[in-house]
């Protein structure tokens, strides 16, 4: 075979699993993790401009016969100029022979579906309550929109509090989730009210090393649990200490990121989520606790991901074939 | 703009520049190296087989406008499949908002030019004697071809002595040597008669973490050049030892290499490459001189030459469109 496909992100959409087939590759991309089966060394990236990357990230699970790399930018300011802050192309390669089988957009799978279902579906799943009601986004861009989405699909929410920097990005949030869900959501224009009351709280901003802390200790509730998704830019680190059990999922790269210089000064981290996936660990034990997931985001559930999307295609017959 | 380009294997070569103009191109990303005013972490990697691997090679050269990634496999055993042991993606990047531009095949510039220039050309330049006349290539892949090429180029040379484990392989390489360039070229079926006597050495076979060490001490010539391509796979420690000036291409990947269980016992690094081209260091000093560079590769010419063959693709408007 000489040729290799592309699927553009529209392609790659068309392709994507539902979400409870998504979240059963996810456990089995966690389960063989905890097993010690797969390859993923820390990131490395580059650093064109301020607070902005590149970051490769090479998987192999040879239990998934799936290789390859996601090598993803985040260009904060691309916000203000209407392009896509966070972007990407997945290669996806033979473990048998090491040649490129496929290349495809990234974007869809980091931001539809990836971190929603593993830093909210899995994570939430062992680690919030499940009668949570009041969901708190603070960061109203696409995943704060796919964290709704899976969030929505878990657990009895009423009421979504939307919370950003920019009103009219809150402001739309929150109209659209009102229009296409049966769901009372406001945008509000104090952070603390995307965290005091609230049952979930989603923190999707921009990734940043020196957080802005904008979070305060006593907002966050007992009972509440939290979804980092943008490291603990969001955090006063005094915040972060009342946390009962802070969850990670991958401790090497947390502390890969420690000697880079984020992640300064956050508590010990209780369990990684392949722990609480494979029940090495208990979740929440009890209604009180307060839980803290914080994702940085796994190369194997990209690279599981487009090994799935791409034995699609192939059935399907779509793509854009492409001479090697 | 919402598209981006590919450009398969016979596209990049079609569009890749003459020697001299990427020579030019490679002494200047080897200044701007030696400045400080390049970003290029240490590879990573998978290993989905023994001594077969996938690294993911990040680079950012500002003064260039190029940023990017290579990701580029080796997998020994795809000779006997009749498959390239190399092969490769480069995905090239805008600086300003982390959109990916254009994916190309890495095949053809990684083995063809980038390490023929950089390994060869730019090394022995500074290193081999002017008056060098005797080449021996010990791996006669597609490595072997590029480097006898670059090495035609620069030297008076009448005679090339090819080994090869694979006798058929040595065979072959030697006819089309003789056949395509006015030199005698014969297969030797002893290392060693690719080794003593010769001005010129290029070893070029498989990357193994362990040795095969065929080369002994007393088999270097006084005043010979050595150019490692496949790291130290081929070298005896004790031979290593008789080197006057041991020089590399990257300090930093080497020390990361050692890490890794590679490069055990080398001798100390007398220059960096980017030192000899900018003359902070003399390279050649006497014609008794054994001298030797470690080509560990660059990411900073992949990614460097992939912006010139990207901005050539554009003006001849050459390569496939894709939608992002």
């Amino acid at each position: 075979m000489s040729e290799l496909v592309y699927l553009s992100r529209d392609q790659v959409a068309a392709l994507s699993p539902e979400i409870p087939q998504l979240i059963a590759l996810l456990e089995q991309v966690f389960r063989e993790k905890a097993a010690g089966r797969t390859e993923m060394p820390p990131k490395i990236g580059i650093h064109p401009e301020k607070d902005a990357f590149l970051h490769a990230m090479p998987a192999f699970l040879p239990a998934l016969r799936a290789a390859g790399l996601k090598w993803v930018s985040a260009f904060p300011e691309n916000r203000g100029r209407g392009l896509p802050t966070i972007a990407g192309l997945i290669v996806l390669n033979d473990p048998e022979t090491g040649l490129p089988l496929a290349v495809m957009d990234a974007s869809w799978i980091t931001a539809k579906r990836t971190a929603a279902a593993s830093a909210s579906a899995l994570a939430a799943r062992h680690l919030a309550r499940p009668d949570s009601r009041i969901l708190g986004i603070l960061g109203c861009g696409v995943q704060g929109q796919s964290h709704l989405e899976a969030l929505l699909a878990l657990f009895p929410i009423r009421e979504v509090r939307a919370y950003d920097t920019d009103e009219e990005a809150g402001e739309r949030f929150a109209t659209e989730a009102e229009a296409r869900f049966r769901v009372l959501a406001a945008r509000v224009n104090d952070p603390r009210k995307a965290v005091s009351g609230c049952d979930l709280v989603v923190t999707a901003g921009p990734i940043l090393r020196e957080p802005h802390a904008t979070i305060r200790p006593g907002w966050l509730e007992a009972g509440a649990f939290a979804s980092l998704v943008d490291f603990d830019s969001y955090w006063d680190r005094a915040a972060l200490r009342e946390v009962d059990k802070w969850c990670t999922d991958d401790l090497k790269q947390l502390e890969h990121y420690k000697t880079l210089g984020y992640f300064r000064d956050v508590p010990p981290v209780y369990a990684e989520l392949a722990d609480l996936v494979t029940g090495r660990k208990p979740g929440r034990e009890s209604p009180e606790e307060r839980t803290m997931a914080c994702h940085l985001g796994l190369a194997l559930e990209d690279v599981a991901l487009a090994g799935h999307i791409y034995r699609e295609a192939l059935e399907k017959k779509i793509g854009t074939w492409l001479p090697r």
